[in-house]
């Protein structure tokens, strides 16, 4: 679908109920509110009912305006920091298997398999669909170690209509990669990565640079230092954004300390590869002193809760890396984390930080169970899915403000095949977790990205005006 | 819908591809099997692809068997043994309030609200509708203190078609629990609980006992000893299941030490309420000596993961209960758990073992953070959530053996708006890990119960065979 045929918002004005959660632990409830359009898909205007200029505004904009039938609610689209893009078809298998089994077995052999692009194509494209109809507009992916299969990745979010980040993933150790799957040597990862972000940033229908190249080193553990050291440069050279893991478990930590004798936020500082533009994967043995360095750094982490459960021996310490000032956002971590939805990712980090705080434990007494001061609350959890997400990556996203893009989803929570039952519940607060404990892709219906309509049940943004 | 109305397998077989998890870890896989019903909806056969009888049974069969279209499953239908019925309108709120303030606040005004029989009819009919298309066969029903709100969700599980266990609430102890919901004194707790037994046991449409009363202590703190002493007289008069809270939190498990010098459990015990069909909620607090003692009895527990995140303080040290063999299965706890699918229990169930076993503080050091030998695999915990929880209600279901009752739920994993994507998948062991971890409503075609079919998007049993 080209976007010339999407339905579209652009130029127009949306009238209803909209949440959003600006800052942490804060929502802002905006009913019966109009969001304007300007012609490239940006909210100029964001008008309550008791803004001076609505009524002149509503005249104004007269049959431009969409109105949200009662009982939709409007959202800003998600922002999922993590996800490999590749290991989509073993979402929910072999969770079981420490890490270096899963790799081995599992994970190598299936992103081998990406050298062949029209299977690429085919598993892509499901992938970039399912993820917008549950509600993630923008994406920041890991590819695959292969140049033409990653630049395929960002071809498909251009053309589906995603906002996403693309990396070819940078691998070439050969005493951790396997042969079958590993760039040949330091250069040829570098190498690799410069096509793709020449390709992605030369794309004819990139215009709007909605999609974005990243520089992908996937771990330490996987790169040689000749190449870590130019992808830092690289990285240097276009300005672009940067992705990696980091300290995601004991065995990473512990890594990184054995190999470069600091620890491995150290090692990537010492690599030029923490950036203002730089997304950690995990981060869950950050120390303190990790977590000054990548907030001063400015570089921000990809919390990843379900994901943590399976692979990383721990609760990721998302308060206390609040409390540093350290930039957080939410990931999926597709296919270390089994689910694709955000709204899971928002729910599991809020149990997560409660087991954090609670303990796990009974057998042992109260006082010596948890780690006080670590849980954090839904709307948190929201914000860093949306907004927080948004910060870490700056882009003009995840609120609903003047100068963001209009990326939004719309929910029904009335769908009776959808998982909301709101009963007589009137009270936004209240409305607003039911929403995100309940919702699924039957209520989404309708995702917009830079005020197109790239995903829904309702096609709504070409139907009757109510 | 009168059972009149409704698709019928009885007296018919069903051929396609089956799972299910007979014992603790084991799954059985039952591809390409006919299964064939007796006319009450009981299973009487179940025949693999080799069996010798197979082809005179297909042939004996003929039109009266159902085919399974291809990349549909059937799975025995979950049991969910702790549903508070009339708290379904708060699922999803008032999560981060502690245990008194949520009670009080909320759930109290919310379920004496139940006097109302209009309402409670209203809201009880979305209930079990929502528990049925979402695969629960099989519910343990905590009601409200009300009689007559009691019976009619008995009456409206009959007449829906859901196999249950219904307990009016006993809760009498004005210390605890609020002038305007409450038994008046222990008689009328224990004359109450007796009226809904009797209107269950002879209700006309309830010939084949499918739906159950239960003697439903809310839990010790809201009872008079008198009423507990008499629940549990109560209990053996009609030789009928009992259910109750057990040590949920350090505050309950505090409350018993304190106010009768011994355990939780081992007070229950010494009221007879602990008996081979006693359901103990949630137990997170047992120690070994109680666990020890729950076995004997052959009491089980419902262990209710997600709800234990937010109201228990710790996590179920399931896999030291079932060491001790203590008869376990799954509950959603709605509203005390913000889930009605009995597939996020078995994730959540899996899940917290993990972390139970891993621990969660990354300052820790990893020989101190966890607890060893806790985790479950989800093969054991979706054993828990059907068999499991049959076994604990001594109800011949949870499995699609000889002898047990046909209810089943039918997922078509290709469905386009679910949760489940196979790609290649062809290992019937990953296929099944997919389908518990993607499953949603949008997969679920079709329930049966007792050989009826119950809900679903497909009205299977009518269509035309393949
Ligand atoms: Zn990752
Ligand atoms: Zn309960």
């Amino acid at each position: 679908m080209s976007k010339a045929r999407r339905s579209s918002l652009r130029g127009r004005a949306i009238l209803g109920d909209f949440f959003h959660a600006p800052t942490v632990g804060t929502l802002a409830v905006l009913f019966d509110t109009l969001i304007i359009l300007d012609d490239e898909g940006r909210i100029i205007d964001v008008l309550g009912p008791d803004a001076p200029e609505r009524s002149m505004a509503e005249a104004a904009m007269g049959e431009r305006i969409l109105r949200l039938p009662r009982g939709t609610y409007g959202l800003p689209g998600f922002v999922d920091l993590h996800v490999h893009a590749p290991q989509y078809p073993q979402l929910g298998l072999a969770l079981d298997k420490p890490l270096e089994v899963w790799l081995n077995a599992y994970t190598f052999p299936l992103e081998a398999q990406y050298a062949d692009l029209d299977l690429a194509e085919k598993r892509y494209r499901v992938l970039v669909e399912d993820l917008l109809a549950n509600g993630t507009t923008t994406a920041l992916y890991f590819a695959t170690q292969h140049v033409e299969a990653s630049a395929l990745l960002a071809d498909l979010c251009l053309e589906l209509g995603q906002r996403a980040l693309v990396g070819k993933v940078a691998m070439d150790d050969p005493a951790s990669c396997p042969d079958y799957y590993r760039d040949a040597d330091a250069e040829t990862a570098i190498e690799g990565t410069r096509a793709v972000i020449d390709h992605i940033r030369s794309h004819p229908d990139n215009g709007e640079g909605r999609v974005l190249p990243v520089v992908t080193p996937r771990f330490t553990p996987s790169c040689s230092e000749a190449a870590l050291e130019g992808l830092g440069a690289l990285a240097r050279e276009y300005g672009c954004h940067i992705q990696t893991h980091c300290s995601e478990s004991d065995w990473a930590h512990g890594h990184a300390l054995s190999r470069f004798g600091k620890t491995d936020a150290e090692a990537l500082d010492g690599f030029g590869l923490l950036t203002r533009h730089t997304v950690l994967a995990h981060a869950n043995f950050l120390d303190n002193t990790d977590m000054d360095r990548v907030s001063s750094r400015g570089s921000g982490v990809a919390h990843c809760a379900l994901s943590n459960i399976y692979f990383a021996n721990s609760v990721f310490p998302l308060r206390e890396a609040l409390e540093r000032q350290v930039r957080v956002g939410l990931g999926t971590d597709i296919s270390g984390g089994p689910s694709r939805s955000m709204f899971d990712a928002c729910l599991t980090t809020v149990r997560s930080s409660r087991m954090l705080e609670e303990g796990v434990d009974p057998a042992l007494p109260k006082d010596r169970r948890g780690r006080p001061n670590s849980a954090v609350d839904l709307v948190t959890a929201f914000h860093l899915a949306t907004a927080g997400g948004a910060d870490v990556l700056d882009l003009p996203v995840g609120r609903l403000e003047k100068g963001c893009r209009f990326d939004v989803v719309l929910i029904d929570a009335s769908a009776r095949a959808g998982g909301i039952r709101l009963f007589e519940t009137v009270a936004p607060e209240a409305i607003f977790e039911k929403i995100i404990h309940g919702a699924t892709r039957a209520n989404i219906s309708s995702v917009f990205v830079d005020g197109y309509e790239v995903a829904g049940t309702a096609a709504i943004a070409d139907g009757p005006t109510r």
